[in-house]
């Protein structure tokens, strides 16, 4: 049986300490932003979390979802946690207040989402693509949709969910075959299949509103001829309840490695009734609204499963007799010592919590970024934030699910051959992690997206902002002689983030494919190069608060200790990232594709 | 549906060309090992192993085991399937031919190992246990007990276990519990639980054989006073056939994350009848025959699901048409291009194959250390390959599974979605795999063993011996100006190697933690180091092949192009080991434990 503990300490240091955040309070969204009232939402969060998504988490997965003649039924006590967490105005924490959101920051959501899917990704995640629906609808729909709609999603009452995947295009949407047609009374009729529809069907709302990309008449057979559709599974009657049936249906669920709570839906459209959604042969940018906000979210994913599964080996690691140190008997009373004395599980152990905590860092000062954008009053200032969460966003969606599908494992090794059962639940986090490196992008594009569009953009300018600002930072505290243990390590990563990008610019031109085939070495460095400036600045606040003499005094401590280990034990992989990254990709394009 | 396809041609060339077989017809078992006979040992181990274990492989875990009332029935057709494995005789391939065996090398009964675990690891593992059951009894048992057991085992009439874990000790086996008292009739009755036991009970054969570690009346409560123990399911007859049932049963399977096929089983023992193997209190050393070759086997099965798993990875990428190259269309008549155009893709696979083939050279390399060190005249040389194989055996036990797991995971990743969907059997590698890390030693142990063992023993002689080997093959072709581009890296990995050897002997002495905090770092220094070392023969072994212009040039031309792959791109590792390993264990201890 596992545990979870929300970190709400720890995002109340990121948010008072190192995001700053209660300055903005006279931007729209901010002004209830105190730290009381952040506290309250993040002690309330945790309580949900802990004690009504958690519970179900190993139950749901070991019953999984059923389909039968195109219904879906969730596990046992899903529907209830559902309505709890709606009850508790969670779904609309960030949504427009206009249709009954709470419009509190973007960055405060994305940490409750991380206690959620921490809790349990498969219950989450019917809430979570609904989130996405209600941005995408909140940027670019019409004032009926919106009104039809935005109220009964933001409640919770109806879900969402988004559909691009069909059986033959997955990362390749060029090759999208479904099809919108209109109709004489300016909505459309689609028909199409689409796959891996994550929350697709299920018995826990009265409506799913699907988000579909699809081509119309006349357009380009490729990206530029898709539009985005909403596609109600019950058409609103005139009182806007759901009336009629639509022509969409759930054709089967998937049996899947893990999320097995969540249904992954195969959705086949029949001359279903659907409505445009912003303009038409403009799908892939509304579709972009929900995918970035979308990519953000899986990127904490990674964190989620590396932080719960921590918790589990930590307490393990605590109880478990075996062995004694090799330093010498700890534990005089009993015939061995608890295993956490020894190195190796310590390296274990340490190496999640330090991504773990690096990592949420900087998420929330990414998802920052989503509310700066947007609200700040200076223009060049919303254009900063813009630049960072774009060059960003790819580097933590790979970066985070991959270390963190790593550490997972790690902690599920620290059980030994008791974290192979099913009933410990370690496993269990490994194998709903495993989602996160594959959806919303398998990693690999990620590294394409960033050295082939976010890098190059606007003349790098969103790059030259981030090394910038990490070497203003440098500079403000060079002299600091505390920091130099810190500061150090982040000029080395620096330098070899510059390194690799001067190589990029020297052999992209000779081959392409030399920045393919070092994208995901280069989105490695920049990663760390992130990682070590946000253990930086938490660093600097912790030796502050220890200079103040004030506050949680420990967890300063223990912060600097992380850091230390940070730059020590994480942060070397610059060395061998950005050795491999030059070797280019002659040696990966040599072999004729039919030898593999 | 997966497919698998034995690596015939990689063995046939590594026996040919790298370990030079063949130069030792004189040695006992080499007699027959003739490039024919090898090549046709070979082409029928592929034979039973693509064509009976692996159309078993996805319906076994589907299936899973079924324990009732202390009886486990195996997946539909393992019996049949382990019916011809045996009929072919291929369960005593390199057993004592005095008890029916074939009294082949060791070394090719490895590599059919790899491909029975390739093809069906829950399958293989029946047999696998009794592989180690055999070589135990064959060191140390009475002629007694080898006349009664021995033939049955090999013959594969009855199968065999091992039994060393209980709830309270696994890796700390000074904890066990189970107890054996003497009997007036010499024989021993054994008391206690133990859990883990893989192929512990099935319906495959006749009669299970346990052998079963326990402390005896009267001996030290610590590993100084086990022994090894025989302990029948069914107690032979006059006959020698299975009589009356012992007092050994299951009592239970456990629900795992993979290996469904194969049984793990909680052994009750209650008084039951059982010989003793060897000396009483040398059970840990009869215990370690057993396990040395286990872990031999364990390490080759990292090879295994990385290989099978890139063998479905490569058709899948030849398959899929989705984007198109960035160095220009490739597929002019399709909307897009197969997926192995992009660099990305290749370097996964490039990756996973640069592993396989290494990992396969190494282990066989290692194997024949097994032969060498038993049958060869010379008595220092046959201390040279006890050496070698010692102080190599927990490298690749820990390095193999690790990096094979890493591997069998982004050959998954090719996938995208679809690696998710449990159909398509991708999944099922990597949680088969999962296992592998653990058994046998989780493998933070094997990084204990290396630094706290194997490394200083005899005064560090093998490790010596193993960089003298290196350096001798450097000197021999320094001047070889084609292996340049191999011998450098290789040289460079032998020095970081040695810095990180230095700072060992310098920093254990202030503390022991530092050792163990940095021992997984120097396992994997050594690891890419001996990779190194054979991608370097394999690589002149492929330049000779190419200047001979006779042999399969196109398979040398492929193996340079893989050597070169790992050198850019998978041995630039060892630059981040060391960086870590010098930081010591200060960063890792720091936290107190409650912290955590």
């Amino acid at each position: 049986m596992t545990t979870y503990t929300a970190p709400v300490v720890d995002m109340e240091f990121i948010f008072q300490d190192i995001l700053d955040l209660y300055q903005y309070k006279n931007l729209p969204g901010f002004q209830d932003t105190s730290p009381d009232i952040v506290s309250a939402i993040l002690r309330e969060g945790a309580k949900v979390t802990e004690e009504v998504f958690h519970p179900l988490n190993q139950s749901g997965d070991a019953e999984g979802c059923q389909w039968q003649n195109g219904e879906v039924t969730t596990p046992q006590g899903f529907k209830q946690a559902y309505k709890t967490y709606v009850d508790g105005g969670w779904n609309g924490l960030t949504a427009d207040p206009e249709y009954g959101g709470q419009g509190m920051p973007y960055v405060l959501g994305l940490a409750i989402n991380e206690m959620l899917v921490s809790a349990n990704h498969g219950l989450a995640a019917y809430p979570g693509l609904t989130q996405g629906a209600i941005e995408a609808l909140q940027a670019h729909a019409s004032d009926v949709l919106k009104q039809t709609y935005l109220p009964k999603l933001i409640s919770g009452e109806w879900s969402g969910t988004m559909n691009l995947t069909e059986p033959q295009c997955g990362t390749d949407l060029n090759l999208m075959r479904t099809r919108a047609t209109k109709s004489t009374d300016g909505s459309y009729r689609l028909t199409g299949t689409k796959i891996f529809i994550s929350s697709g069907e299920h018995d826990i709302t009265d409506n799913i509103i699907h988000l579909v990309i699809a081509k119309t008449e006349g357009g380009p057979d490729n990206l530029k001829g898709v539009s985005l559709f909403l596609v109600p599974k019950f058409l609103p009657n005139g009182a806007g309840a759901p009336g009629e049936r639509n022509g969409v249906r759930c054709g089967s669920i998937e049996h899947k490695m893990g999320i097995h709570g969540n249904s992954t839906c195969e959705m086949i459209y029949e001359d279903a009734v659907g409505y445009l959604v912003g303009h038409e042969f403009k799908g892939m940018r509304a579709m972009f609204t929900m995918m970035n906000a979308a990519r953000l979210g899986v990127s904490v994913q990674g964190i989620c499963h590396s932080e719960a599964s921590y918790q589990n080996a930590a307490i393990y690691a605590r109880e478990r007799l075996q062995g004694r140190s090799v330093s010498g008997v700890k534990n005089q009373d009993q015939a061995a010592d608890p295993i956490i004395v020894h190195p190796d599980v310590r390296r274990m152990l340490m190496t999640s919590r330090a991504f773990n905590e690096g990592a949420r860092a900087l998420a929330l000062w990414i998802a920052l970024q989503v509310d700066l954008a947007e609200k700040l009053p200076d223009e060049k200032a919303r254009q900063d934030a813009h630049d960072l969460l774009d060059l960003l966003t790819p580097v933590i969606k790979a970066f985070f699910t991959d270390k963190g599908y790593e550490y997972t494992n790690t902690n599920m090794q620290i059980f030994g051959g008791h974290g192979y059962v099913v009933e410990t639940g370690m496993e269990q986090y490994v194998r709903d992690c495993r989602i996160t490196q594959i959806y919303e992008g398998a990693n690999g594009i990620h590294g394409l997206d960033l050295v082939g569009r976010k890098l190059p953009a606007n003349g790098g300018r969103a790059a030259q902002l981030f090394l910038s600002t990490l070497q203003s930072f440098i500079e403000t505290h060079r002299n600091n002689a505390a920091m130099a243990e810190f500061i150090g390590p982040l000029g080395q990563a620096m330098d070899h983030l510059q390194q690799a990008t001067l190589w990029l610019m020297e052999n992209a031109a000779k081959s392409p494919d030399h920045a393919a085939a070092s994208s995901m070495e280069y989105l490695s460095l920049m990663a760390h190069t992130a990682m070590a400036y946000m253990w930086n600045r938490m660093a600097l606040a912790a030796l502050n608060g220890m200079d103040s003499g004030k506050g949680n005094q420990k967890f300063y401590r223990n912060k600097l200790i992380t850091a230390r280990f940070y730059m020590a034990r994480m942060l070397p992989d610059i060395l061998s990232h950005l050795e491999r990254l030059k070797s280019g990709a002659d040696c990966m394009m040599a072999l004729d594709a039919e030898d593999f």
